[in-house]
């Protein structure tokens, strides 16, 4: 695998320099300095810009919904397909808002989808297997789904795109993250298991109990992202995770989502450290295990919101927020070219 | 003054009935949920439209600046003012990016400002008195400045306007903000002063005892919020104070920005209890008395970027959310829309 290249710190220190000419008090613009000054050393220019903007929003079916762990049907994973496509979903909504393009991907449906031209198949399974009975996926079926991930932000990176953002649907898939999550901080499902879509008690103590009996067969090696995508993961996960390391090597700034995408984020992470230097964490999600995640990676999410929907809709939120960030380091007058005097 | 009216219960609940039929788990768009029913309530229609939306921009000189409470020299004000009329400040170019009207307003600065077709003269004084010496204003200059601020709301809804924002321009104002707040909530100012726009641990003791011998002399009434704007407030903070009154008079949702925009927030608040239903958070300030007037009015900022800036910056970022919160509800697909599955 092509490992990306960290962000050079001279960008940096080139940006924070801009931001002291900048008609405002030193540092009063806080966060968004920073993301400015990381934009800046991405792209290596301190007048970075992030308009053009993708989200892909992945979709697959996991194998695990037949022990009965979500509140909804899996035929919801296409029927949430074929609303995307139409345009009804939440972030169909939020992206026509904040003028960012929507890619389809479809990684594993366990359904026939038509050919549309929003939709991007890289298909290899029908649904992940139940990983409560064998590993979710093969290796060879994970690592071409990764690359899978990769070529996509390749493509977006042919296409001029600036900023890219990952989301993702999959009826059973926070069962996935919890599981991914669970082995990656070596710690018990039950600290980190959440409801999902909305399960009551009685499920999520079930659904604890599917993830832990899934840990204990597969015994995912929490050293190597890809054994434990390809044993307890799913298939837009380990498109996701490409995503992220594709966005990396390409220096191109990408935003997780949520729960399932900062999973995917933490083993793009894993496999390609300097990954995280372009990565942004969109919000705190109120999925209990998304807490374990932004300790592992250590990076702030930008937004809370209370969000726990996917699809992608808090980094469309996000990345409002950083294009901000890089529009006021490029385009802000400074203290001399305003005529405005300077701190006494 | 005309009493704000209360929104209606029965909107709130006609909205979340509305947002159990879209396509996503019930509750899972969190506080998107919360605004977008609020927004429906305040619009009377369970498919709210903030679409059209301004930020004034409040600028007035403070006399307290003689005492030397401030970083930044007192004809930074004028000479932002000018920055704001040729596009050059933060707040222009957030307003550029969020499609944002800006309209800035001489409240009281102390210097001749050209006319400008961006620019609105409501001045009454050439900044306020220093308030180490006696009343900041007069009551009825106070008053005066108060239906200005209504009448600017007024003017906005006349021109369609759907959401608002407050901001503010003013050097020495965090010293006028922290006097208010000390008064408001009857608390030493040395448990709320800050460091404004960075004054070094000398300056800030010296700005705690300013504002402790204004207090001590003016003795503002803190059940009488226009005695208090009077006596330690400014011309800036008292339009402001307007604007939100009249704008929840209007029934047109509107927005603070940080510390001293929410001080004027919290006077409206305080001479009219309604207003709060029409009034939104934008953001966490890092300075410290920020968060005794958001325990006042008892409302959750959207966002926590640890800005200190002003001049409606933060307003400006929560724009897009509180839009995003609208459409949402307004244009997502319901499950029989979609033909999607509901619940289990």
């Amino acid at each position: 695998m092509n490992q990306p290249k960290p962000i050079d710190q001279s960008w940096i220190d080139n940006a924070a320099e801009r931001q002291l000419t900048l008609t405002k008090p030193p540092g009063s613009l806080g966060r968004l300095e920073e993301i400015g000054n990381r934009l800046a050393a991405i792209q290596r220019t301190v007048t970075p810009d992030v308009s053009r903007k993708r989200i892909y929003v992945v979709a697959a079916d996991h194998g695990v919904t037949d022990e009965g762990v979500s509140a909804y049907p899996r035929e919801v994973t296409s029927q949430m397909v074929q609303n995307f496509l139409a345009g009804g979903a939440a972030i169909n909504v939020l992206a026509r808002h904040g003028q960012i393009e929507i890619k389809v991907v479809d990684a594993g449906v366990a359904a026939d989808l038509a050919p549309h031209p929003g939709l991007i198949d890289v298909k290899r399974v029908r649904g992940t297997a139940n990983f409560v009975h064998g590993p979710a996926l093969s290796r060879d079926e994970t690592e071409r789904l990764i690359t899978a991930g990769i070529d996509l932000s390749q493509a977006a990176h042919a296409d001029g795109i600036e900023l890219l953002g990952i989301g993702e649907m999959g009826i059973g898939n926070t069962t996935a993250a919890s599981a991914i999550t669970a082995a990656l901080t070596r710690t018990d499902p039950a600290e980190l298991t959440d409801r999902g879509t909305g399960v009551d008690d009685r499920v999520l103590n079930h659904k604890i109990e599917v993830i832990r009996r899934a840990l204990a067969l597969n015994q995912p090696n929490p050293d190597d992202a890809i054994d434990v995508l390809s044993k307890v993961g799913g298939a837009e996960i380990a498109v996701m995770t490409g995503v992220v390391i594709g966005a990396a090597t390409n220096r191109i700034a990408v935003i997780a989502d949520g729960f399932i995408s900062t999973a995917a984020a933490a083993l793009a992470v894993s496999l390609c450290p300097h990954a995280r230097d372009y990565l942004f964490l969109a919000h705190r999600s109120v999925e209990r295990g998304h807490a374990a995640l932004i300790r592992l990676i250590n990076l702030e999410p930008l937004l809370d919101l209370k969000l726990r929907l996917g699809e992608g809709t808090g980094a469309a939120l996000a990345m409002h927020i950083v294009d901000a960030a890089a529009r006021l380091l490029s385009e802000m007058a400074t203290f001399s070219e305003a005529q405005v005097s300077d701190k006494d």
